[in-house]
C-alpha cells in the first residue's frame, strides 16, 4: 500500500522534472524555483484517491495480465493528470470562497509574497495537463481522445462551479432557492464528473475503448458521484471531526448542502421559518437550532435510508453491465465509499 | 470595413447561441443568462484585430481563390476562439493587477454580484474555445492541431504572465532587476505567440499546413510582437492620449517597460540613482522626474532608432521566405503596426 503509493509519487517527480525543462518556455531561475515549489505545494499532498484509481481500474480491466512498467508509467501518468486538473481547481476555489486552510496548510494564496498570483499558477497546473499529455500520448492513436475528455470534464466542472457560485448568491438572499434538484445538479457537474467519471474513463481510454460505448459506465459513476458528495455534507454535520479530520462549516457557510435542501422539502412551515432565521450564521446558537432542528426532522435516518437506496440502486446497475471488468472497477469504487465515515 | 466586421460579430452570436444550448452541460436559466450577460461583457467589445486577422491571413494564404461561405465561417470562429482567449487572459489579469477599467467599462470582478465569481468566468471563457473547437472542427484532418496548438500557446502565455508577475515582485524590491533580456522574455511570452503568431498559425493550420515546416513564419512574427509590445510602452509615456485612448500609468504601476530597462542600461550611476528614487511611485513630482530623465537619455531618439532597426531586419527576414503569399502575410500584420500612433 505504501509501496504503491510511493511508485505513484515517482512519477510525479518525472513529470514534474519534464516540466520544468519544458522546451516551450524559456525559464530563468527564478520562475523555474517558482513553478517547482508551487507544484510541491498544491499538486501532491491529497489523498491521491482519484489518481491512484486509474492505475488500479486500468489493472482490472485488464483481467489479471500482467501490466508492463510502461503501462504503469502511463496510467500513473494519467493519475497525475487528474490530480493536476484537482490541484488546478483547489487553488481558484480557495480564492474565490476566501479560504484559510487546505491540507491543513494555508491555503496557497495565503503563502506570503503568492497572492493573486495564485489565479495564474491555477491557470499554470491546468496547462501541465496538456503538455503532459503532449509529453507521453502524442503518439498514441487515443491522443485525441484524452484532450476531448479531459476538456469535457474541465468544461463540467467549471459549469458546476458556476452554478454554485451562483446558487449561493441568489440563496444568500433566499433561503428556498436551495432545492434538491438544484444540489444535484450542482455536485454532479462541480464533482462527479472529475472525481467518479474521470479516472474510469481515462482507464478506458488506455484500454483502447471508445467512450460513446460506455455511457452507461458515466451514469453509473456520476451517480456514485452524487452519492458521495451526499455523503460529504452528511459527514460534515454528523461525522466525527477527528475521523475526519476537520470540523465542519457547512451551516455557517451557508452551503448549499444536502441536509439543508432535505430540510426544507420535509420541513413544516414553522420550521422552515428557524431554516430562515438560523441557516449561514456565525453564531455557535444559531448553528445548534439548525443541528437540533436536523435532528427533530430526523436527518440521520433520512440519509441512512437514503444510503441504503443509492447502494441497492447502484449494485443492480452494475450487475446488469455486460463486462465482468467493467463491473470490477465500478464495485471496487463502491466499496471504497459505501457506508465511509471519511 | 464596417461590413467586415458586423460578418463577424454575427459569427459570435452564432457561437454563443450553441455554447448556451451545450448539451454537455443542464443550464439553469440563471446561469444561462449569467453565462450569456458575461461573454457580451467581455469579448466583442476590443478592436478584434486578432481575431479579423485570421480570416485575412487565411485569404491571402489562398492567393485570391474567392473563399466559400463555410471557409469564411472557420476562419470567423478561429478568430473568435483567439478572441475568447484574449478576453480570458484580460478578466484574470485585471483581478491579479487590481485594476479598475477595461475597455472604458469596469473590468468584470468589478461588477456588482460578479466579485471573484469573475476568476470561474475566466476558466469558463477558456474552456469555451474547446468547446467550439469541438463542434465546428472534430471531423477536420486537423483538429487535434488546432488543440495543440492552442494548448501550447496558452502555456506560453501564461508563463510569460507569470514572468511579468515575480519579475515585478522582485523589481520593487530592486529596479535593477529589470533587464532588457528579462524584458523581452516577458513581451515574447505573454504578448507575442498568442497576438502575432496564433492569428496566422491558424490559418496556417486550416489550409492544410504542417506547423513543423513554418518554424521561420512563427520567428519573424513573435518578432513583431515584441516590437509591438515596444511601441506600447513607448506610447504608453510619449503617445498622445486623444491618440491612444488612455493615460499612460507604467511608470506609476512599476511596469517592466522597454523605455526603463532602455534607460537602465545608457544611464549613468547619478542617472540611475534618479531612476531608483522615482520609479513606481504615484506623485506626479516622482513621474515627472522619471520622464525628464527618459528625455535626457533622448529615449525618444532611441525608440526611433529600435523602430527603424526592427523594420529592416523584419522586412529582410519576410524576403527571404520562399512563399509569396506567406510574405503577403507578415507584411500585412507589419504594414499595420509600422510607425503606428495608437
Ligand atoms: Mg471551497
Ligand atoms: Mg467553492
Ligand atoms: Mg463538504
Ligand atoms: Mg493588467
Ligand atoms: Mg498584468
Ligand atoms: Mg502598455
Amino acid at each position: 500500500m505504501a509501496d504503491r503509493r510511493s511508485a505513484f509519487l515517482q512519477v510525479y517527480y518525472k513529470l514534474k522534472s519534464e516540466l520544468l525543462e519544458d522546451p516551450s518556455f524559456e525559464f530563468t531561475d527564478v520562475s523555474r524555483q517558482w513553478v517547482d515549489r508551487m507544484l510541491d505545494y498544491n499538486v501532491p499532498g491529497g489523498k491521491l484517491n482519484r489518481g491512484l484509481s486509474v492505475i488500479d481500474s486500468y489493472r482490472l480491466l485488464k483481467e489479471g495480465k500482467e501490466l508492463t512498467e510502461n503501462e504503469i508509467f502511463l496510467a500513473s501518468a494519467l493519475g497525475w493528470c487528474i490530480e493536476w486538473l484537482q490541484a488546478y481547481f483547489l487553488v481558484l476555489d480557495d480564492i474565490m470562497d476566501n479560504s484559510h486552510t487546505r491540507r491543513g496548510h494555508p491555503c496557497w494564496f495565503r503563502v506570503p509574497q503568492v497572492g493573486l498570483i495564485a489565479v495564474n499558477d491555477g491557470i499554470l497546473l491546468r496547462n501541465h495537463i496538456c503538455r503532459i499529455l503532449k509529453n507521453h500520448f502524442r503518439e498514441k492513436p487515443y491522443y485525441v481522445d484524452l484532450l476531448d475528455l479531459f476538456n469535457e470534464v474541465e468544461f463540467q466542472t467549471a459549469s458546476g462551479q458556476m452554478i454554485d457560485l451562483i446558487t449561493t448568491l441568489e440563496g444568500e438572499k433566499d433561503l428556498s432557492k436551495y432545492s434538491l434538484s438544484q444540489h444535484r445538479r450542482i455536485v454532479q457537474y462541480k464533482t462527479a464528473y472529475y472525481s467518479f467519471y474521470l479516472p474510469v474513463a481515462c482507464a478506458l481510454v488506455m484500454s483502447g475503448e471508445n467512450l460513446d460505448n460506455h455511457i452507461d459506465v458515466k451514469n453509473i459513476l456520476v451517480d456514485m458521484g452524487i452519492y458521495f458528495q451526499v455523503q460529504d455534507d452528511y459527514l460534515d454535520c454528523f461525522g466525527d471531526p477527528e475521523t475526519i479530520g476537520k470540523i465542519g462549516t457547512d451551516i455557517e457557510d451557508f452551503k448549499c448542502s444536502w441536509l439543508v435542501v432535505k430540510a426544507l422539502e420535509i420541513c413544516n412551515e414553522e420550521q422552515k421559518k428557524v431554516l430562515h432565521e438560523n441557516y449561514g450564521k456565525l453564531d455557535p446558537v444559531n448553528v445548534a437550532n439548525v443541528k437540533a432542528l436536523y435532528n427533530e426532522l430526523n436527518l440521520k435516518g433520512v440519509f441512512e435510508e437514503y444510503e441504503s437506496k443509492s447502494y441497492e440502486k447502484l449494485i443492480t446497475a452494475i450487475d446488469v453491465h455486460p463486462s465482468k471488468a467493467v463491473q470490477s472497477v465500478l464495485k471496487s469504487f463502491l466499496a471504497k465509499i459505501y457506508k465511509r465515515e471519511k
